[in-house]
């Protein structure tokens, strides 16, 4: 594969491997990825999520658990009624209640599940092996007579004995379920076990193999990538490895490496990777680490040293496919103890910046130097990309002549501000819930209009209370448009404000252009 | 193993493994991890987590590249100097001035390496095999001649040829190197190519196998296990997976996994897991995602529903060890939808609170309520956990009466406040970079004593200017006394202050205990 660089040494298990012909990505981002504590998607998030994993090209998009509420049975409608190429999927107990929930959503397939390992029999379900059996069989009859298709699931398969698995799994392909899931519900197997379990599986059932892992020990790739080389023919994935406890097998990860390790074709767009994963991140709330795996953003990043002089002789020296190729950039970022002619050698060679850029970053280093211990890379990157996001000064149609905000415990947090708005001075107060708000709502208050807030985001920081912090925003005004600015400061209030009026900025220069 | 809960599906794979009588953990955070893009370790943070590696168990720790700089040198000398029961390794390229550097950092232990494989011989190193492997034994000799242990390194043997490995293992052997460390250094390999490759590592060579994994395609674990399976006796890993690019091996995975999975013993103390991951992601600043395995704040959380009545009923039904052997604690939090009275009820079963302290949570989760479209269980979760690390009001010594913060473009951030201190009405003014360290001065004059703010951490928080924000510092006066603090809510400056004026009463607690 071009652009590839693997070792060779994959190459006897390539040839050893039973693959099947075509890899179905089944994803489960809005369901299991929904599941993930601390995380709930809205509607819109929702749509714009199943959109994105339609134009990625997953198969299957499970779309939620309809039974849960109305207003879950609602959404898979409309994600439905989107008219996507993947098919929608919903999930099921094995009892009638379930499944009809399933139905009164509208979805292509109905993903049942029951559980199958003696401890969850014993404890959870407090039934014997012949009643669940029963109940799998019912379920998958009653999907079928509605003419549906049937994912059947032995959840905690990987800790149930294999003749029983090979029981329910055999009995519900009997009454015509479609395709046989084998989830590794806690994360509890190792890929060389997997490989061995799922090729007897593979053997044993006549109907498709699927495979869902969990990340528990770290190893939902590599075990789901060990059910693809026994000849499983889907994979359960989710957008950035969420999920349940440690998540599921990462969709990033899975497919690239699938696809680059192996050959096998999965028919994802890599190249969309990145923005799909950070569509999730968004949505979710759930923060990347940097170093996270194919789509973080030190995946393809190299500090000054060893590893720079290698990557910029030779690229495959120290990457293992092209970044762009899954739709990242390379980054050359400055080690520690880089001084002031570095910084701009440095910029100069990155960024296409013009000399009073370079001045203003090289001088915003400096001046943050001189507070803080020390200096780390993202930060000069956070610098040059608030330089760089800035619009020129030219076209800002608002700008900011004067701000004042007074906040403390015993008064209601209040700001008022002077700004000139094409050519138009205007001022406002305005009160909120702490001084950012307040801010935000005299700066409307001025413009006369109502600049709806999408999204604020400040980057965690830490060190001092004079330590950098980064603020993102979007806003959205009456007509929807919408736009995003950021900025950085040593002042969460002033770093606020800078990027609110930098997204008001793009809102207006839209409408001009328009 | 008691407590551990993995499929039996892996007891094949473990009688047949060829594991080593013991695994070595050789832990390369403050090296490779400090090569993590924008990390950089202070003395103070190398040498605290160096205490740390060596109370959790590892056998050997990489201190640094002593030729990076003077700095360096003095770090690996201080990090010695600390008599642990680790042996402390520096890292050298096979070049005397290297090896010298390591020679003068005092380490126990160097590791030499020279890239073998064609693409870095012939674009990095513009040097021949035969070249490159006068050099490797060079060096070899030069550091055994200086009586150190000598670790010798392939970089980039995954794309080296097998019999080209051989030749350069076998002759640093022959003189006299005492460990082949094979690294995966781009990521490339998968698990079942890397246990033949490893398997006919060890039948070639005569000295003890290595193994240093990286995570470009999340398969840094299961490559490691992989490894250890074809009887390396030693694994190279770093705490949280911090490492070039996607990082390294995680020690936490990795470490449990191999305990946990097929028994064998690595002498870490799984249960310190949890803490030492906690202090490397304080002074990396690089903050774990919640489903980050093992260690992660969601490994052990269930959100209501099925799997919360299935961890009730039987813990092992979703977890795969229990949280306590790795220092973790199980965590049931709520899921969406969830009502006023399930709110008082989740609180009284998790929780062990007073009824007014309910009632506080209640009614702060109500006005949260009341300006976000959705509440997340982690916002509950920190409500609770602020209203429970609030101290008994008795208990306080100081306490603030009023707070006044100015601040704004044309302006230099000005606060005052008026405080009791023991009694005392104290008035005291401020100025700073921005509101909360302006206020954190007007605090500090007041109490007329400099309470030096070690951290301040603020959460990354999304969705509106109104969102629920963290905020945790830890402070230390004069006499080297600390103590952290924590506060959340809407308002930024005001949360911040709560915070340090929480961690300053916990500092004056102490001082009345003492």
């Amino acid at each position: 594969m071009e652009g590839v660089f693997v070792s060779d040494m994959i190459e006897p298990v390539r040839k050893r491997a039973k693959f099947s012909d075509r890899v179905r990505v089944f994803d489960t981002t809005l369901r299991d990825g929904e599941q993930t504590p601390g995380v709930c998607f809205t509607l819109d998030e929702k749509l714009e999520i199943a959109r994105k994993l339609d134009d990625i090209g997953v198969d299957v998009i499970e779309a939620g658990f309809p039974v849960n509420s109305e207003e879950e049975i609602d959404t898979i409608r409309m994600i439905k009624g989107l008219g996507l190429r993947a098919k929608i999927c919903g999930l099921a107990r094995c009892v009638t209640g379930d499944v009809d929930a399933c139905i009164k959503a509208d979805v292509d397939r109905v993903h049942i599940f029951i559980a199958t390992s003696d401890v969850h029999l014993k404890y959870k379900l407090r039934m014997d092996e012949e009643h669940a059996l029963r109940q799998a069989v019912a379920a998958t009859d009653y999907v079928k007579a509605h003419g549906l298709e049937c994912e059947f699931s032995c959840e905690d398969a990987t800790r149930t004995p294999l003749e029983r698995l090979v029981k329910f799994y055999s009995s519900v392909d009997a009454h015509g379920a479609d395709i046989n899931n084998v989830p590794d519900t806690v994360g509890v197997m190792e890929p060389e076990a997997m490989q061995s379990f799922i090729s007897e599986l593979c053997i044993s059932l006549k109907k498709p193999v699927s495979i869902h892992c969990h990340n528990d020990f770290g190893m939902a790739v590599a075990n789901t990538l060990a059910g693809i080389k026994a000849g499983a023919s889907q994979i359960h994935v989710t957008v950035n490895g969420l999920g349940e406890r440690a998540g599921n097998a990462s969709l990033e990860q899975a497919v690239t490496a699938m696809e680059a390790m192996y050959g096998v074709k999965t028919g994802i767009k890599l190249n969309m990777l990145k923005e799909a994963s950070k569509l999730v991140e968004r949505a979710s709330m759930i923060r990347l680490t940097p170093n996270y795996p194919i789509v973080g953003d030190n995946a393809f990043a190299h500090e000054a040293g060893i590893h720079v002089h290698g990557v910029l002789a030779k690229a495959e020296s120290y990457e293992p496919l092209t970044p762009e190729m899954v739709g990242q950039k390379r980054r050359i970022v400055m080690g520690k103890h880089t001084g002031k002619h570095a910084v701009s050698n440095f910029i100069k060679e990155k960024y296409n910046m013009s000399d009073e850029q370079i001045a203003e970053v090289v001088e915003k280093v400096r001046s943050h130097t001189i507070n803080k211990k020390k200096i780390t890379e993202d930060d000069v990157t956070t610098i040059v990309e608030s330089v760089l996001g800035s619009m020129p000064d030219a076209e800002r149609l608002v700008k900011l002549n004067e701000i004042l905000v007074v906040t403390g415990d015993k008064i209601t947090p209040t700001a008022s501000v002077q700004l000139m708005a094409n050519s138009a001075r205007k001022v406002a107060a305005g009160v909120g819930t702490g001084p950012v708000d307040a801010l935000s709502k005299a700066i409307q208050s001025a413009l006369g209009e109502e600049i709806k807030l999408l999204n604020y985001k400040l980057e965690a920081i830490s060190g001092g209370t004079d330590s950098l912090c980064t603020v993102e925003v979007e806003v959205e005004d009456d007509d929807g448009k919408t736009a995003s600015g950021m900025a950085v400061g040593g002042d969460i209030v002033m770093a606020s404000v800078n990027a609110i009026m930098e997204s008001i900025n793009r809102i207006y220069a839209k409408r001009r252009r328009d």
